[in-house]
């Protein structure tokens, strides 16, 4: 709050003054990020608020309040500048720059994460994979090298790791969280089916697949009541 | 609307009334659905809406809120049972009755699938795999039988399979789609990175894990600048 008055008109220390905007607002700005790069991609130089919203189903006040939390970015009768606004939200998610990423776990889920072209194509690289099956840390798989996991904390501080995805088994995945920690990495996405002990510093994502699943499920259900209504 | 009297003070025919419950809500329901079934392995019979609230992040207030779309739950100086509650967000969500799915694609991401507990754990059976590798389509992952693409139509109404998860490449995943559709599913997960045409009487989800890892990285990011401010 000290400096409130110099980061007055300046979104990227407006975020960083700010306490704490709402979980929702910020998985927003991924939806607005990808609709973006679509809009660029198919020659759309400018968006307004209402097509930007519409596109993912958010009314035009939504959108306007939602950016308003980083700044202000819109012009008078022009609307957000497409290529301008995916370059503020890169700089506020922090995916401006390119982060280095450990995969840990190289069962079948790991070796299709390491395959997973969607992660670099956003600015993520999975700079190294680690496990603790011996015939597995002899090699590499999609041409990305995998180690023991004891190697973690040498490793990390060589390729400046920061995130690391979890894709070990629900008893490991504790003990891997805190290896983790220890080795100085600081985001962990997980993918093993339990609930991770919160641990100071480190922020931690669940990806619950089913969740996904159950989410369709429930349209699925709805469509066909109104179809028989 | 014609049966609005009828709908009266019932949950379920409620929530078939109403035309458009917002989806940041259903999104909600899986998650107090998943606290509520912690709640109750860890012993508890009842929850007040503050306390379910707390546990992920959300007012009393919003909690309400959001079950009143379906219906009246809780009960005065008690709160909400959640054995009780747990069973109405199942059959709202259509996961009170079990669901034969389809797996698509038998790369590395869809044998991963197969493997994945937590679907099975939630409701949802994956009853046949399809690829169009002739040989995948001789043998079986995980125990699940794997058969030819054009074998879909079949087996789909031999199973009553009614969703289909999509893990092929994203250069597929349109005409695969369509094949799902012609097979007489109507649900479709989707973990191509591309965005599916639309197609009449589909619903679709797609996953895009990217997404994950980016909101992750926000924490990360915004972690950092607390502790250095």
């Amino acid at each position: 709050m000290a400096n409130n008055e110099e980061s007055h008109g300046d979104p990227v220390n407006e975020v960083r003054s700010l306490s704490s905007v709402p979980k929702a607002v910020v998985g927003r700005l991924s939806l607005y990020l990808r609709e973006l790069q679509n809009l660029l991609r198919q020659g759309n130089d400018t968006v307004s608020s209402t097509k930007l919203g519409k596109a993912l189903g958010f009314s035009d006040a939504q959108v306007r309040k939602d950016l308003a939390y980083f700044g202000q970015f819109g012009y008078p009768g022009i609307g957000y500048r497409c290529e301008e606004l995916v370059a503020e939200i890169k700089k506020i998610m922090g995916t401006d720059r390119h982060w280095a990423v450990a995969l840990i776990g190289c069962g079948n889920l790991g070796r299709a994460l390491l395959g997973y072209r969607g992660f670099f194509q956003k600015g993520f690289k999975i700079a190294a994979a680690f496990d603790v099956d011996p015939s597995k840390t002899v090699g590499q798989f999609e041409g990305i090298p995998v180690y023991d996991i004891e190697e973690l904390g040498t490793i990390a501080k060589q390729h400046q790791i920061r995130l690391a995805i979890l894709a070990v088994p629900a008893a490991a995945a504790n003990l891997v969280a805190e290896k983790v920690a220890a080795a100085g990495i600081t985001g962990i996405m997980n993918f093993a089916p339990v609930t991770l002990n919160s641990i100071e510093g480190v922020s931690a994502v669940g990806v619950d697949l089913a969740i996904e699943l159950e989410q369709l499920c429930y349209s699925v259900v709805k469509s066909n009541d109104n179809n028989l209504s």
